[in-house]
């Protein structure tokens, strides 16, 4: 008899130890704020993120930092049906950029002292790079038209390696978790699923991706409402749909979700994708809602759909639609800053001035 | 015969040395922009950021950081009127309270990289703080239902001090400038400004400030459109409605991003009361707006329209109301971002990713 847990019981046990954020430690955090020397509220978002943090880590005073970011590359079968304005080889090409430092979410984590672990979980093609993380479930998805993208086992085990890396970088000692992906057409696989976990029409969730044509933009929401016709995927079975319909950076990335809810570290989403994912962690486990929070509002228009799934706001609106983990690394210091707020600013006591008299 | 230039000569020969940005430098990162690792245009705000750094400083790789933090301090006359949830004696509190550290805008600066230059342009007070620039023009303005805030001589005073501060912090290697207010009842000063600045209705600039209740709300709409009245200040000479219904401090900040512009420095401008000064800097030299970025949209209701005289879109929209500098602050890491994107991201040839194929 064989010991190791399978992938399927992994997943279970990952669920079983995702608790509710600690909301009594929030309202302690809500009332402190207001003896901190500045008008109360007038700190907006950044108090409800101080309060959401405490909440998290049942900490008064949360640390955030060092945050640890991660990548997750896999290819999509469905990029045969030419929904992508970039060749598939482009995937390992961002790869190995990814491991070299010069992509976007290299630049943006080194501003905010991290590294990024950059992890192949399905690339087509055979990597050799030693930096990179080789947990490669598959060479990519299937194409989604055709057959179901990957087996739910796959899916799993994909799962797995998200959770896997959250773990690895917990203890390296990360307070925070910010995951990004690189899959040529992931849009895709995003659109797919999210039209199939909220059941609106898929026109109303397909964008220009990384920049197609509104021609080509047609094309893949006939590719998109002909794979939902063949996969007949279930709504209320989210593993259903992330293996028929999704991909296995997507499926890593609700791994690394539902692992920073268990670790009880916030996790940082960034746009369309990250938030596709996030919505599939939240429907295997509603719990992990709490330990979310939303980076960058992207360009992409299936995007407030899943945020409003989620009943989620983004802290930055920015116009990006680069994924990577971008919008989520940009977000970061401004959930420092929430943290700063609650270990460093003085109280009117401390600091001897007067609260408001009126 | 005194050789030491006047306030006024002062004044005329910084607005002799503002030049306007260099577009053509902006344009060559534009083009620049699209030979990096991304799909063109999908780092969104974060390109027009990097657009305009160039056209700042006249360079393809801008540097930000270091940034320059200074706070200006001063009262106000008219809280005699009873417009502000704090007594005035906060004022001098809060500078107390900013020169040990303990305020937010010590906190956010900290994490940027900066210390805070606190600067008493004008608290009613004396203080005896040694880490504050005492240069002071006056203790507090006039009430200004009564009389003119202050004369154009001291304002031209109060703009030299900012400028100075600038001169100080550029000397010291600053980068980028970032400049707070603290002073009871500025907003009531601020608000009078704008609406004499660009003639809308009183009671569509004015807000809660740092928390009046909306029956105090009408009584600040009151007191301003009685001092408009008194006062009689020409919408189109920007000095004559500083000096009858302004601040020291807001002229101090006229003065800074002044003086940023003459240095080709980009100021990150904050919320409210910041924007007032920033809009009364671009009245005197219009070639000063391309030297500003918006960081922080503050709840302050005159701020929207303070921003739409500008035609400026900040940053960031947290629900924030504070002052200090504070918004800048926060949005200090996203213009690093853009700075770093260009200095630090590969482009397509060097990492020999594949560009877009379609």
């Amino acid at each position: 008899m064989d010991n190791e847990p399978t992938a399927e019981q992994r997943l279970q046990s990952l669920l079983a130890r995702i608790r509710a954020v600690d909301n009594a430690e929030g309202e302690r955090t809500r009332a402190y704020l207001d003896t901190l020397t500045k008008p109360p509220g007038s700190l907006g978002r950044l108090e409800t993120l101080a309060i959401q943090l405490s909440a998290i880590t049942g900490q008064r005073t949360p640390l955030v930092s060092p945050p640890g970011v991660a990548v997750f590359a896999a290819d999509h079968g469905v990029a045969d049906e030419g929904v992508s304005a970039f060749p598939q080889e482009v995937t390992a090409q961002m790869v190995a950029n990814f491991a070299q430092g010069g992509a976007a979410i290299n630049v943006f984590a080194r501003q905010i002292g991290a590294q990024v672990d950059v992890v192949d979980v399905g690339v087509a093609s055979p990597l050799a790079l030693p930096s990179v993380v080789d947990a490669k479930v598959r060479a990519g998805t299937a194409n989604m038209v055709r057959e179901d993208a990957m087996s739910q086992g796959e899916a799993q085990r994909a799962i797995g390696v998200g959770a896997d890396t959250v773990e690895r970088l917990a203890g390296q000692g990360a307070k925070s978790v910010i995951v990004g992906e690189m899959g040529i057409a992931n849009t895709t696989a995003s659109s797919a699923m999210l039209a199939a976990l909220t059941q609106v029409p898929v026109a109303t969730v397909v964008g220009a991706g990384t920049g197609i044509s509104s021609a080509q933009q047609a094309h893949k929401v006939a590719v998109i409402e002909q794979a939902l016709r063949a996969r007949q995927a279930h709504a209320d079975d989210p593993l259903d749909v992330l293996s028929k319909l999704g991909g296995l950076e997507m499926a890593a990335m609700t791994g690394a979700y539902l692992a920073a809810a268990a670790h009880r570290l916030p996790a940082i989403v960034d746009g369309f994708i990250a938030t596709v994912a996030a919505l599939t962690a939240c429907r295997l486990c509603p719990e992990a809602r709490g330990y979310l929070i939303f980076g960058h509002r992207s360009e992409e228009p299936g995007h407030a759909t899943a945020l409003a799934a989620l009943d989620a706001e983004p802290l930055l609106a920015l116009g990006m639609r680069l994924g990577e983990g971008s919008g989520a690394a940009l977000a970061f210091p401004l959930i420092q800053a929430a943290a700063s707020m609650l270990s460093d600013m003085a109280t009117f006591d401390k600091a001897g001035v007067s609260s408001s008299g009126v």
